[in-house]
């Protein structure tokens, strides 16, 4: 443990999305509030500055060489790592604005892997944009799991919301292949997976994980699907044999009521709609996107780009505040182990 | 319309459960509110007495030999139609109260149905209790569907809370199921029956209908998933060409987020969880179950019998009383149009 923690980095993302903005907007707010862990922009500056001024964001930029500087470079401002830049188009996607984004991401993950950061914030990227420069990754998460030397299996997506964290064991596929993927093996795995990172990185002694039910009603005895009792309650049992706290299967809709969330550190979803319908609508401009099981902290708004209204000032930083404080937060645990 | 509206039949529920201690705990909140609309227990007059005393609930019986006796009779308490009766169980289900629960079940429907009553509310029951007399449908939906003399997609089950209504396009199947059971013509049935629904029961004269998507973000443009382009959008088109305000297909969890809630009146989903994790996260003891599509109004708590906690005290009457208030606005709102 050192006296000097290291800043986090924070990836800008898409410059042609929301992310500067968010990024402004979030740094201002935690400086207000005088929260703002040591942190630094990888990239940037330009774009940056050019979104403040558009947008009356009362941020100053304050261009730094190296991550070491971060933590006397935040006193006046946002530090930003100078080197990387393109021009701020908000809403107009580029191919010039897709190779800061992933030089941004690039450089950070690698300062995080380091140890140079503590930890990794990611700002939204686009697929769409990165595949036409050749990026073929279905999401960051992918890409973070290759840097790390990881195979994609062991990065796990966990929501986040002050009240609320749920994991979706399936996450980008048609609802239609959900149940031909589930299996014990992969529940277990994950399930693994969750427990490790809370008790690392949130300092939770003995994490306490619903598992979510498939069917309605967990299938009311097996009358509208077996996945319970075939793959879900065999996982459940394997989990507790370990000494995971483990409970369920419980049905999705019982899962979420107001009662019911004070009993689990974490939901296990068996689809992507299942942990993010509840999310989504409990934790109103908090959630955030937390992968866990990888050797790096990583933490990331749970919205995206958002062209639509980038550049109009209508973004709402809340989520990227929260998922700065939740990495620095993250990092305190991790170095208080 | 009558000088003096016809009063609701309420059915008993299995009286194992816990809906004769939610219909008297609904009934005396009402009264203490001064809300109590015009309304009467179909049976279990012992049951009712029994349970008010074990549990301490100030709420006389009051019997009553015809339903238009409620009117007058629901000053000294809450009147219950004497003539069918059975023990209190509670926690303990039988075939004798399985069937006081269908004669209650079908008296009130018959009440409904003759215009004898203004609406129906039904407490929960026990699907297997009443299997085991003989029973054969799936649920009070369909009996009911039945009773009317319609067929069972007629009956289009819509969960209400204060901030939130949302419609599951199918209903109790395996999850696995789901994708193929929908269809745009079980789609466009639903939402008319609904739109129908909102306007002449809730007096909503253009109902704005949101329809979700299957398929989280919506498929992302056909990689996960074909049923939005396939068969949700070309249903959303021709209900827009009948008129009907209907929108989407919107990703299940954009739907339910604060900002969203406010753009419609109703929610289309096309599988139970869909509908019900936000419902009941969103809607604490609130949820109300309408049935829309038949020539009757009916409403019930959004709960089952519990037979697990019944007796107890532990029992919430909010969504009973909910309910209760539910059919009594309906009731206005036909009689008004």
């Amino acid at each position: 443990m050192s006296a000097h923690p290291a800043p986090l980095a924070i990836a800008l993302g898409d410059p042609a999305g929301i992310g500067s903005e968010v990024i402004l907007g979030a740094w201002q707010r935690l400086k207000a509030e005088r929260r703002a862990p040591p942190a630094f922009v990888v990239g940037g500056p330009a774009v940056l500055r050019t979104a403040a001024e558009a947008l009356g964001i009362d941020c100053p930029i304050v261009p730094i060489a190296e991550p070491a500087e971060a933590l006397f470079a935040s006193a006046a401002g946002l530090p930003v790592m100078a080197g990387l830049d393109a021009p701020w188009t908000p809403g107009k996607p580029s191919p010039e604005g897709a190779r800061l984004a992933l030089a941004s991401l690039t450089w950070a993950t690698k300062f995080a892997l380091s140890g140079v950061a503590a930890g990794l914030v990611t700002a939204p990227i686009a697929k769409s944009a990165l595949a036409a420069i050749g990026w073929d990754y279905p999401g960051q998460t992918e890409f973070l799991a290759d840097a790390c030397g990881q195979p994609y299996r062991d990065a796990v997506m966990m929501l986040a919301g002050p009240s609320l964290r749920t994991v979706p064991l399936t996450v980008h596929v048609a609802l239609a292949e959900v149940p031909g993927l589930l299996s014990a093996e992969l529940i277990i795995h994950k399930a693994r997976i969750v427990a490790a990172g809370l008790r690392r990185d949130f300092g939770i002694a003995a994490p306490r994980l619903a598992i979510a039910a498939l069917n309605p009603h967990a299938g009311e005895g097996g009358q509208f699907g077996d996945e319970e009792a075939r793959i879900i309650a065999p996982a459940i049992a394997a989990l507790q044999a370990e000494g995971i706290d483990a409970f369920g299967p419980v049905p999705g809709d019982a899962l979420f009521m107001p009662r019911a969330r004070t009993g689990y550190d974490a939901a296990l979803c068996m689809y992507h709609d299942q942990a993010l319908i509840p999310l989504k609508a409990l934790e109103v401009d908090e959630g955030v996107n937390v992968t866990l099981g990888l050797p790096i902290i990583r933490t990331s708004p749970d919205h995206g780009t958002a062209f639509d209204i980038a550049g109009k000032g209508l973004a709402d930083p809340g989520a990227m505040a929260a998922a700065i404080m939740m990495a620095a937060d993250m990092a305190q645990a991790r170095a208080a182990v």
